[in-house]
């Protein structure tokens, strides 16, 4: 089974990295680009277990170590 | 307009902060993982312009900034 997790900053954090990404592509004459934002992407490989048991345990592992939820959204995608 | 770029490492790639990731899960009793791989991933707002156009320019940035095609892949999305 295989899942992917975004975390994403919330709206409203500043975003340096970003920020830096889109100076960047200026730059490079790369126009068109108005804002970007950088998140943090996962895919897992999970044992065999139900969809409800699985989406559990991703929770709690973003809850309690992929995102800081102070300033970080998580989005739990199951697949298959 | 709005885009996702997603960049992962290639298959066969080590991957050591996915490794850490899935070992620190393991310390805190969250099991049912068996492999995590990391990526990136970048919202970008794009200045309205056809999609086609759209899509050339986020090569060029993927290419030329955002990917290291030799050890990474990646994916565009364009929406709306």
């Amino acid at each position: 089974m295989k899942a992917k997790i975004f975390v994403t900053l919330k709206k409203g954090v500043l975003d340096p990295q970003g920020k830096a990404i889109h100076a960047s592509l200026t730059h490079l004459g790369i126009g068109g680009v108005e804002d970007v934002r950088v998140g943090k992407f996962m895919e897992l490989t999970l044992k065999e277990t139900g969809r409800d048991e699985a989406r559990m345990r991703l929770e709690e592992a973003c809850r309690r170590l992929l995102a800081n939820t102070v300033i970080e959204d998580y989005r739990i995608e199951i697949e298959g």
